[in-house]
């Protein structure tokens, strides 16, 4: 049993950690929100989860540093130097860095990976996804995500390839184009699909969240696995044992 | 046991319109493509199928009532006048026109025009198709077709509420939207789905062509259920008795 | 605003409808379990929901005779004896007697019918559904209602038609045969396909729950629906004015 | 440009392979039915390709080794002792036997058994497959393939786990259990989804056949593979350089 201390307490995925901390086998060591003090959290805490803002991340890995324990950072809009923060931490106490903590989607960008990568550009990819209705952006990051695994199988530049938003007379399909499309309606909590394309079969790799609540869990099950590691920087794939 | 004359016969459906017929129990009467003479092969016919060219099509009209025979128009890029004349000559013999001879597909958007009609707009509608890679637009004329179906049965206009090509920072979904994303890739012979999600559940209606070879089949089986019925224009709902 | 009174109130559905009510505009007039007094809870409330058990149906039913209010049973395992004293008491006051109160299934039970009955027996027709793991029997009584509806729709009695559990030498399917297969895993709400399969077409008929939450909803959306009509035996198709 | 020789020439997978060789850059050496000269076929032939049947197998072998060209192997029923015929075949050419010539299939079994061996026995797996009317068993022999995948990855046998035919009063599902569905209807060449369910999340890794002649192509690709390899026994894994 780990004693967690959530950055970001307040916010919608801290309060989902939180709650997760609360059905698992782990406690919560308390939490820090903006202007709060996180030293003092991270002393209580056996690991640390921050799904705060860019703002914060170096006083947040200070404090980890500081109190000797893991991190785990879920926060989003990191810039390069927030990455080369991150690096230099690593060298002193484990840190796992992530835009998606689900272990679903983490396994799937592997398969995604893998197949475009034997299968060739031979066979097409399009990445279809699907979200409420109110969510703001398409295509979500995790189909951005998954489009990076299959591009980078392909020793290309996903930025170069991608094909978004198909409407009205658009020629024939690119030549190696990875396809995206978005749909929005109801209440469903993420699906995403990438389809390889080939000469007359397909192969549909999907992962369907059946609610928001299992990405607290990935985190948690993340933060947990960092306790004890070696000083360095992992992935979630380092979680599942990829 | 009927003769079908194929109007078009050299085109991609006349040949497989052809090729249906001789699978079928009924006979190819003959075919006749530009230039050549309608007014004769619509003598030695039973039914005329045409798919050839709007510009062909009051002179086919004329054939048929000349003959005293039924026609299926499967001709695209019909424009008010096209519709005119049809309507004109379906005083005089039985006349079908549509944009998809495919069973399943007629009985998919009788089936959106009852859901949609029957949950209303707070079930939110999106339509994803799937073609093979050559296709050069998006979306598909079928997929169009079931969004008017589900536009009519909300008694809105389409062109005002669709929402295609979602890309970048769309914003939450239009209340009443009815959106379209489109997937290509491989040969695909045509798939469709519609989805109405609501609170917490949603209803997907869904349509899979395993070959093209299905349209020329249904265009068969509609022009021989002409045969003998009273002159009027008729749809391919009423070929499926819905 | 309606007040509304749950009979088997600590029951699973009577906790999730006690919740749905709390988080609709209606309210919850109190609840009755085994022993307490429906009476009093019916003149206390503007309609009635009873989940209890097919012993107490009668007096529930009286409640609802005795206050002149509306009555929704969504109680199982009731016998012919049962369904008769619902006929008796639909003389008095609106009943809705359903086995599946989510809006979402009522629906495509519908399409169900009329698909199956316009195709005719030569599309065959396929029903697959997949629940969490501690489902205890196959196939759900969902899966059985939409082929009560395929069957109903053909003509002919589905228990003469199943074909379920297939395994082994099973030999090529039968004519006219209905198809169940059961999924079992992880925390599954609830999803149901029915596949017409045609000639080189398919139609795939689907519903997914995304919780259980949505069945209560449904329960309340009814009995609020049946407040203020005439005395008479209703359906969940009425509810959606199918 | 290789010459292929096919074994089993008037079978229905020999008339595939050879439209496939038609259609291919490599031309046809000829084929052998039943008591023809495969020793002759094989002298005319860079390659041979046998779908005959097991009682051949042998006489077939000798003749590959006799003209030291490579051959595959895709006849079904093998037991032991022919599998050890092989394996002694592959000490003088390189021989490929197996189950499943697409390169589709043999991916996704590739993914299946990763994914399963990374995510371990608390993800449930249902591996479900549809084929057309006239298949007269089941589950389907790629189904099986696709399960054994998954039995390998977590170290157990499939058939002390597998869940077949389930039906009326089954309990829950068995804990590690790996279970099948199959459904049957129209003319479906083939499709396959083997669903990892967690909680509140899934994986779903699937495989469509658009048509049968992707077997043949398969079978094609695999054979022209072999030639120029060392003599050694090969997987389509192999082929596809997994």
């Amino acid at each position: 049993m780990a004693a967690i201390g959530i950055i970001g307490r307040e916010g919608r995925m801290g309060q989902a950690i939180a709650a997760a901390v609360e059905a698992s086998e782990h406690k919560l060591a308390g939490g820090a929100d903006k202007g709060e003090d996180v030293a003092g959290l991270a002393d209580a805490s056996n690991a640390l989860i921050d799904f705060s803002a860019p703002a914060a991340l170096e006083g947040n890995l200070h404090a980890a540093i500081g109190a000797g324990i893991p991190i785990l950072i879920g926060t989003t809009g990191l810039e390069d130097r927030h990455h080369r923060a991150i690096d230099e931490a690593a060298h002193a106490v484990p840190v796992l860095q992530t835009g998606n903590t689900s272990l679903g989607v983490t396994m799937l960008a592997k398969l995604v990976r893998e197949a475009a990568g034997a299968l060739g550009p031979g066979w097409d990819i399009e990445i279809v996804e699907m979200h409420h209705r109110n969510k703001v952006d398409a295509p979500s990051g995790t189909a951005l995500l998954l489009g990076e695994a299959a591009a980078n199988a392909r020793g290309v530049d996903l930025a170069d390839n991608a094909e978004r938003g198909r409407d009205g007379h658009t020629g024939a399909r690119g030549d190696g184009a990875i396809g995206f499309a978005s749909l929005r309606g109801g209440t469903v909590a993420g699906e995403h699909s990438v389809i390889l394309a080939g000469e007359n079969e397909r192969i549909v790799l999907s992962h369907v969240a059946e609610d928001r609540a299992l990405f607290a869990r990935g985190a948690l099950t993340g933060a947990a696995w960092l306790i004890g590691r070696e000083p360095g920087r992992y992935t979630m794939e380092d979680v599942l044992g990829l």
